[in-house]
């Protein structure tokens, strides 16, 4: 890594270890924004789309190679929930479809889920986990030969805790019984290899500011092609039809028409950046240095008194989360921000399944990211260990 | 006005009549965003938020006095269109259910409005209109005692052509028969006054980056508070509603539960001085000199041989539509954008029903806002008038 792996103006005294919350943007993505924003300003918000329009074509393109699709399979949004939603409730479901998720979903998506319950009659079952954290593949298994569902709904890395899950052996089965798997992948996209050809999902759907160091406001959702007529758009505008003959529309052939026709460009633009910017440096190289950060930051938490560490996972992704004893993890993080460290903390309201069954009341997440450093992760220890002192 | 009423970097040279697209935002609107975005990169995207937050509020504030409304009445989100649909998707249609438009109506809510016409087996009905274009509240009120509507989709101003449409005289009506008004604010917001008391329509959707000269990738809804409780979030997220006990959640009491989590703060802060900017300025004074400007335009191009005025209303904003006999107006456009004068173009694609009704095929359209100089418009006069005799 070079001399400022940031590659943004940021104090060299910030420890950012909230990369699950929103990654650092690298200068090449702020100032595509700032660029764009000035030409918008300066020739018109229209007019400036024809220097525009390329570089979001180039952008559909690249997140297609970032995740092995076609161009024509993705589709962009401005968040993850949003991308996962035009999915979810363009899927005609029918009273008695059940939807197979687990307890750790991410929180917006399992209230969606149990919005369509009450509106459709529909059956929400929850697939039990390995002791580890994982979705056990052998309960799955049972389940869906007791009862076909219609949708198999799972996130890659729950924001909860460090565990990634076995999402290629749920897309074997998810095959074999021809079962719609959507997938979210905010939290690993950017940090690890998320290729569609291995995992075999139906849908994904991700975000621009975490692991990817994009901008806040953007996100996308990927959609095979074959399933994309089986998704009515839960709306429908200019973006997602073009006018038929008379009183009547034709519904486009590409995955955008899951969109809205209006945006910010300078977002797209930063995104553009973001993804060119991380396909640069590899993936796989990403990820091998995110899964050593993260190793060595829970080793160190771990050999501290009064420090409980909370991530599942045969495999651990770069999400790091632990509990200080009789601090609430709240004010864990105010101290810390005080002390120039970004960390963040989940409250049970966010996943309050998943805190339940583990009986956690909250957490502080710590997330790492390529371009912090082993000097960080001393630095946030030796801070960290005063305030485990605080209480021994 | 000012030396430079623009405000901005754009050259003198460059005449933007292209208001009605987006407006060229002045330096403030650029600046705040550009101060986000770098902040953000120096400090994290949710560090950021505690500068951010407090001035989120007061644009929801500015926009409720804006619009002389409530600041729980107001919803943000990425675009107009997005904004008409939450409402729209919102209503529980059931079959056999009227709604009444126009032809006239923005393409985008006619698709909605026929995609549940579709889903849902209601009627959609055609409100005709006067011989001067406007939405006919004689004719009107005839549809609403045979057959009382469910919804009345109203666009204030439709972007194809000059007309005011009688927004608070059908408010009157939709008043005394009880039924929601839902008004597409979108080129009215920031060139005339929208006061929704006097308006009395039951929810509105508009756009940041036209009249209000705001970023692109932002928008509001109006939702009068007595009328939220019937809107059904179309999806619900952690933005719409918490966590209750169990499997169960509640509805935030606020309009801003039709909003998703995650956004462009940088959009909403550019947003948020674009409002500060016009209420400096005052919106009266604006309209004044929008509707002076517009006057002086369609009276020049009304001299000039060969040209068509198609702006209808007996009162007129500041979009001026017309048609150069023998040439296609997307050439006009690209001749113009040529000589650094920004006008749009209209394809009947975009308004099927009207266009077909006033027998069109395309139009040019010139719309100015209170930046635009009587100088500008006489440089354009001269520039159209050499067109319109390549062809006499």
């Amino acid at each position: 890594m070079s001399q400022n792996p940031r590659d943004n103006f940021s104090s060299p005294d910030l420890i950012h270890f909230n990369n699950a919350g929103a990654s650092l943007m690298p200068r090449p993505v702020v100032q595509a924004m700032i660029d764009y924003l000035n030409l918008e300003a300066k020739i018109g918000g229209y007019e400036a789309m024809g220097e525009a329009n390329p570089k979001i074509e180039t952008l559909y393109k690249n997140l297609a190679t970032l995740i092995g699709a076609h161009e024509d399979e993705i589709a962009l949004f401005e968040n993850a929930t949003r991308a996962w939603q035009v999915v979810f409730y363009g899927m005609d479901f029918k009273e008695g479809d059940t939807i197979l998720t687990t307890s750790a979903e991410y929180g917006s998506n399992l209230l969606g889920i149990i919005h369509q319950k009450k509106m459709k009659g529909i059956n929400l079952e929850l697939i039990p986990a390995e002791k580890t954290g994982e979705t056990s593949i052998s309960a799955l298994e049972e389940m869906i030969k007791k009862r076909i569902p219609k949708l198999l709904a799972i996130t890659h890395i729950p924001s909860q805790g460090g565990l990634v899950n076995p999402v290629e052996e749920i897309g074997a089965l998810a095959k074999k019984y021809n079962i719609f798997y959507l997938l979210d992948a905010t939290q690993s996209i950017g940090q690890m290899q998320v290729n569609i050809s291995k995992i075999k999902c139906d849908a994904l759907c991700a975000t621009g500011r975490k692991f990817l160091r994009g901008p806040r406001g953007t996100g996308f959702a990927y959609i095979k092609k074959e399933r994309l007529k089986e998704l009515l758009p839960p709306v429908v505008d200019m973006m997602t039809a073009d006018w038929g003959e008379g009183m009547d529309f034709k519904l486009r052939n590409q995955a955008r028409r899951l969109e809205t026709w209006e945006s910010s460009f300078a977002g797209k633009l930063g995104l553009a950046e973001a993804i060119k910017y991380a396909l640069n440096i590899g993936i796989e190289k990403i990820e091998k240095r995110v899964v050593h950060l993260a190793e060595i930051l829970r080793e160190k938490l771990g050999e501290i008194e009064n420090i409980t560490l909370h991530d599942q996972g045969k495999i651990k992704s770069g999400i790091v989360t632990f509990k200080i004893a009789e601090i609430s993890s709240q004010d864990v993080c105010k101290e810390l921000f005080k002390r120039n460290i970004n960390v963040t903390y989940i409250p049970k309201e966010h996943f309050p399944l998943d805190f339940k069954i583990r009986d956690l009341t909250d957490l502080v997440r710590a997330s790492v990211h390529y371009y912090n450093t082993e000097e960080e992760i001393d630095r946030f220890i030796q801070v960290i260990s005063q305030f485990g002192e605080l209480n021994s």
